[in-house]
């Protein structure tokens, strides 16, 4: 294993330093337990949005502290759940009266450990409430989840939920708007190549060189299957299809297309693939109205991408467009 | 060679098409010969600020083109020089009567099709000056450039540039201002592992599993040295050291810091590697008070990092922080 750190066990904290250092302006971190917290927190009236989980996905989710999106960003080691009262640390730093809703990414141990938080917190008299991301159609089940996983679709539902919060609505508005948000958001993920997380030392999984893993966790986990490498457009339409039809997207439909590189992929290869998908989209009647393209929830190293599409109305675009200023996201602030 | 594309040959083309159509807000995508321009080009009375290269380094130029920087960026095919048309292209697309500058990396084949394309557009009567950035410490000399590399200082040149264009100054007073940045920058890159060019199939060179290369060009290119593997306070403090010496910064000096990654290091070891410049810069009593974190000069998929340093005054510093409004830096727009 070559990475440009020091030791596997101060990696989380130690990368956290780096962006304490260069992101002053937006967030503060705190240590023990590791919290990445807006800078101006709390504020006062308005509903915290706090999210979390392993490291190893950035900018997810500290990249997103700040205004307009999360209050607070609670990271765990590289590819493992945050305690709970990491999680508690996060609320007591950022809640005030209008309370807090919690976005879990369902992986068992982040749900469980957001809950025992979230009990916690209830207890000290906070009203904590939480919403399950669960958007990846890969698989019904997988290696660290009963039902399906959370992924891309965290990245809207972080920014939607945070803009509802900014515009002064109350907890259980901010908890409608992030529900119906993951109604109607679905992802698939590909893999071309394996992360190597810092603590074990080697490739998560292996694969041949001819070989995809079609629909990969965000942690490596395996998809649906093994498939042959092919050209971009069979890819990308594979990828389409598989998202299309679970919600299902329907002709007519407004969406926001969200093309995720896994880290390892460059931006050439992102953007040719977020054009096939456009292309595709547009053939099957969907309006893509809003776009996001970029590495924003990666899997370290891992060469790959994740397709996303969430279903639009004027509200969610609203919210999607709405003032954003956090280290990875930013526009119109 | 596994990657997300259809074709080695149509790679560019296609990745520009899904650019095109995720930021149709900022810019405009010309084809034959291929040219990214922004959306509201030509602005009337503005010296147009125009840079290129080969691609494989996004965002790295076309994601810079937009408000407050680039009026257009000329890609050529992947490590490849753009041709002398496109460029003049370029030039059609954005210039008026206030001219405008090349801002151009120290390649061979960059300088000579630059020049090239400068001689045809003062020809139509355009008034264009060019800049040559040659920022990079490593070596004296190298693969396909006589004298230094131009790399990551291309960035925080083409910010500052820009900003100069959009604030209203002259022809002479932009590139005066580009002539001062080139002249108080300077970058050094290291690599982990080598990117793989789609038409050539293979990696760029081999480096064995616990090498590092030292001094690293952005297309792969040799740098001063193959190094064992060491932590990143080893690597880190080794690289700022190459860095400080060779202007020289000095104590009292404030800079801006830009942490880079290459591509296929992940942002968890980007900022890991900032903290540490951080930490050192300050030991030595360098200032940092402007930063830049993240992969915006890339060689594909290529594991690495660099670090660029640029001496800031006043001036600088305001052009730094003017308004910027693209696809990969926005702030304050």
């Amino acid at each position: 294993m070559k990475k440009i750190i020091n030791d596997p066990s101060t990696v989380v904290a130690e990368s956290l330093r780096g962006f304490a250092a260069a992101h002053a302006d937006l967030i503060r971190v705190q240590e023990d337990p590791a919290v990445v917290i807006r800078a101006d927190a709390p504020v006062a009236g308005k509903v915290a949005v706090i999210s979390g989980g392993g490291s190893g996905h950035e900018p997810l989710h500290g990249g997103f502290v700040g205004q307009g999106m999360l209050d607070a960003a609670v990271p765990g080691a590289v590819f493992t759940s945050p305690t709970p009262d990491a999680v508690q640390a996060a609320v007591a730093a950022t809640t005030g009266e209008a309370g807090a809703l919690l976005i879990v990414k369902n992986y068992t141990g982040d749900v469980l450990n957001f809950e025992t938080a979230a009990e916690l917190a209830a207890a000290d008299g906070s009203d904590v409430h939480s919403v399950v991301i669960d958007d990846d159609v890969a698989v019904a089940d997988s290696t660290f989840t009963a039902g399906r996983r959370g992924v891309g679709g965290t990245v809207p539902l972080e920014k939607i939920a945070g803009a509802a919060a900014a515009r002064g609505d109350s907890l259980e508005a901010v908890e409608a708007v992030a529900r119906r948000v993951i109604a109607g958001v679905r992802s698939i993920g590909v893999a071309l190549s394996a992360p190597t997380v810092p603590h074990v030392g080697e490739p998560t999984f292996t694969l041949a060189a001819d070989e995809i893993e079609f629909g990969i966790g965000i942690h490596g986990e395996p998809g649906r299957e093994r498939i042959k490498a092919e050209p971009a457009d069979a890819l990308v339409a594979r990828m389409v299809d598989a998202v299309v039809v679970d919600l299902p997207f329907e002709s007519g439909d407004q969406v926001l297309l969200f093309t995720n590189s896994m880290g390892g992929t460059p931006l050439i290869e992102t953007y040719l693939a977020h054009g096939i998908a456009e292309r595709l989209l547009a053939e099957r009647g969907i309006a893509v109205t809003r776009r996001l393209v970029g590495p924003y929830i990666t899997s370290l190293e891992m060469q790959g991408i994740s397709i996303t599409l969430l279903k639009l109305d004027d509200e969610l675009t609203e919210l999607w467009d709405a003032p954003v200023h956090t280290p990875a996201l930013r526009w119109k602030a």
